[in-house]
C-alpha cells in the first residue's frame, strides 16, 4: 500500500526482493508507528533472524519472507555440484523453519519453492526457478487478499462504521491485508467508512499498526480501548465487525485469533451486529477436530505488565517499555482465544464468503488436500 | 489497610486528618504503584487542588477529603463574627465543590458537615462540630465498607477465583473498599482466593491500584489484559465477578461504572458466572429514571493514545507517559458504560444484597430520601 514520508508517497509491499543485491527487503515493523524504515537482509541467516525477531510478522508476510529467504539462500550458492546444492538448500530450509517454530505458513511457502526447484536440471536453473517461485508466491498472496476485498466489500455500505481488532492489515500480509482488504476496496469505490481500531492490549497492534495503516491510506478511524467496544455497540455506533484469524478449523468453523476476538464476537451477537472473519485459504486447518485442541500460546507476563511506546519529548522515536502494573504483581497472558462458529456470521475467503459450518462441505473449493 | 514499606508494616487510611497541623493527609495516588507517599495539604485550597488533580480519587475517598477539607477550612477561621464565618464556610464549600464538578459525593459529604455545624452557637463550637462531623463521616464510610464485606463474603468460598475490574478498593474509599471488601473479609477467614485484576485501560487502575492493594494485603492475584476475561471464562477459570460502581439507578437497577464493566457482565451471563456490584448507599441515584440519561464522560483521547508507567532503569520511580498509538490517529474515550439490570446478579450494599430491580421496593431500607 502507499506510504507517505515527508510528503512523498510511494507504494510498498511489506516484503520484497532486490535481485541486484540478493537481499530481502522488509518494513521494520518493530519501529512502527513511530518510525518508518525498511531493512535489507544480506543473506538467508539475516532473513531468518528478521523473522525470528519479528521485524516482519503476520502469517502471510512471514510466509513470503521465508519463500524469498529460501530463494536468496539458493542464489548465494557458488558452484555446479547438485548434491552439495541440495544440502545447502536443506540447511536454509531448516534455519528459516526454526525462526518461528509454531508457524505453519513459512514451512508451506518454502515447500512450494522447493517443489518448483525440482523442475530444474542444473544449479543455475534451480536458482532461477526458486526466485521465480518466491516471486509468484508473493504475488499470489497479494491476489488472495484482493479477492478477499472483492468479496468482502459486498458486506459494506457507504458510511458504515466498522470495528476491527489487532492487525490483519497489509503489514501482516505482503500487501492489501485480510480484514482490511474490504475496507480498502470500499475506499477505492469512493465510500467513506469509519473504522474503530480496538487497541489490542497487550501488544497494541490495533493502536499502533492498524491505525498507522489506515492513517497512511487516509481511511477515517479512531483508536478505542478494548473495553470500549461494548459501549459503542450499545449506543448503535458499530455496524459491522471484521477481524483476521490465525487458524480457522475447517471441520468445525471455530476461529482462533488474537485475545479479545471472542469477546467482540459475544458482544456483536448480543447487539445483532454482523461479525466476519477474513482469511487466506492457508489459514484453514483441515486436521484439528475441536477448538479445545488449538494450542493457546501463554505469552510472557511482561507484555501485560508493561506497555511500549515512544516518549513524546525524545529525539529518537525508538519505543521504550514502561511498567504500567504494580511491580510486585504477576500476570496471565494468553495470546489467543477461540470463537465458536455460532458467533461468526461469515468467513470471507478468496473463494467467497461462507458460513463457518459450511467450510467442510465446501472443502473442495477451499484448498482441502485430503 | 496495611502498607509495608522497607519491611515495616503500618495501617493507613487513604484520607485522614492531622488536627495538630490542621492538615488533610492523603495517599498520593498518582505515584502508585511505583512510589508510596502521603501528602499533607496545608489549607482547604490545597485540599481542593488535591481533589481536582486526582491525588485522591474514588467517590467515597473524595467525599471524605471534602468533609475534612471543609472542617480544615472552618478551623482556620480567626475571630468570633458568625456572619463572616458563614461567608467563609460558603467559600470553602464552593471551592471544594468546583474541584470535581460532576461528582455528587463531595457535595453530600460537605452538606452533612454543614448540617452538623448548625448545632453550634459560636464560631468555636461550629469549628469543633465540623471537625467531629468530618471524622464521623469518614468512620461511617469505613463502617459501610465493612458491612459490604460482611454481606459479600457469603457469596464466596475458599479457593474461588474472582474477577474484578478497575479499582473499587480501599484506595477509592477511606479504607477496606467496596468491591474488595468481601475479598478482604474472606482473607480474614483464612480463605485463599485468586483474584484476576482486569488492567482497565486506558488508565490501568486495575493493573496499578488494585494489583498494588492486593499485593500489599498478600491476596494472590494476577493482572490480565481487559481482553483476556472472556477466554478465562471459556476455560472455567473464573467463578465470580465483583465490581464497584459510580452510580446505580435505584429506580431501574442499571449500573454505571468504568468502561468495560458492561462487557464483563455480558461475558459473565454467557458463561453463567455470578456478576455482583458492591456499593455504599450514597452511590444509589434515586432520581434518574433511565440509564440512557446517565451522562457518559468523554475523556481525553490522549489517555487511549498513551500509557503511563515507570521506566525500569530510571532512578526516579515517577511515571512517564509514552505514546502507544500511531501519532497521526485520534481516539474515542468514553469513561463509563451502563450495565442493564438483567446482567447483574446482585447489588452488595451495607444493608444487604439485593437484586437490581429490588432496590426501588426496598428503598426505605436503602436511604431513599423521598
Amino acid at each position: 500500500m502507499n506510504v507517505t514520508i515527508c510528503g512523498r508517497t510511494r507504494h510498498y509491499r511489506t516484503v520484497t526482493f532486490d535481485a541486484a543485491t540478493n537481499s530481502v527487503v522488509l518494513i521494520e515493523q518493530r519501529l512502527l508507528p513511530h518510525q518508518f524504515k525498511t531493512v535489507a537482509t544480506r543473506d538467508y541467516q539475516e532473513t531468518a533472524r528478521a523473522i525470528r525477531d519479528m521485524v516482519v510478522r503476520g502469517a502471510p508476510a512471514i510466509a513470503a519472507a521465508a519463500a524469498y529467504g529460501l530463494a536468496q539462500g539458493a542464489r548465494a550458492f557458488r558452484g555446479n555440484a547438485l548434491r552439495s546444492f541440495a544440502r545447502h538448500v536443506r540447511r536454509i530450509y531448516e534455519t528459516i523453519k526454526a525462526a518461528r517454530p509454531t508457524a505453519v505458513d513459512p514451512v508451506n511457502a518454502m515447500k512450494w519453492v522447493r517443489r518448483a526447484m525440482n523442475a530444474g536440471g542444473t544449479v543455475l536453473e534451480k536458482q532461477a526457478l526458486a526466485m521465480a517461485a518466491a516471486e509468484e508466491f508473493a504475488n499470489r498472496s497479494v491476489e488472495e487478499c484482493r479477492a478477499i476485498g472483492r468479496h468482502g466489500v459486498r458486506l459494506l455500505k457507504d458510511g458504515m462504521r466498522v470495528l476491527t481488532h489487532c492487525n490483519a492489515g497489509w503489514l501482516a500480509c505482503v500487501d492489501v491485508g485480510t480484514a482490511t482488504a474490504p475496507l480498502y476496496a470500499a475506499q477505492a469505490l469512493g465510500w467513506r467508512l469509519h473504522v474503530f481500531c480496538s487497541e489490542t492490549r497487550p501488544r497494541c497492534q490495533g493502536a499502533s499498526l492498524t491505525a498507522w495503516e489506515l492513517a497512511q491510506q487516509g481511511v477515517p478511524h479512531q483508536v478505542i480501548a478494548d473495553s470500549a467496544a461494548g459501549h459503542l455497540m450499545q449506543r448503535d455506533e458499530i455496524d459491522l465487525v471484521i477481524v483476521g484469524s490465525d487458524r480457522v478449523l475447517g471441520r468445525t468453523g471455530e476461529v482462533a485469533n488474537k485475545i479479545g476476538t471472542y469477546t467482540k464476537a459475544v458482544l456483536a451477537q448480543r447487539h445483532q451486529i454482523p461479525f466476519y472473519v477474513a482469511i487466506p485459504l492457508s489459514t484453514i486447518d483441515w486436521n484439528l477436530r475441536c477448538g479445545r485442541d488449538i494450542p493457546i500460546e501463554q505469552r510472557d507476563a511482561s507484555e501485560v505488565l508493561c506497555a511500549r511506546g515512544a516518549m513524546e519529548n525524545r529525539k529518537s522515536g525508538r519505543p521504550v517499555s514502561v511498567r504500567v502494573a504494580n511491580p510486585a504483581s504477576g500476570a496471565r497472558n494468553p495470546g489467543f482465544d477461540v470463537t465458536p462458529p455460532e458467533l461468526v456470521t461469515g468467513i470471507i475467503t478468496p473463494a467467497g464468503i461462507f458460513r463457518p459450518r459450511e467450510l467442510w462441505q465446501r472443502r473442495n473449493d477451499l484448498g482441502f488436500a485430503g
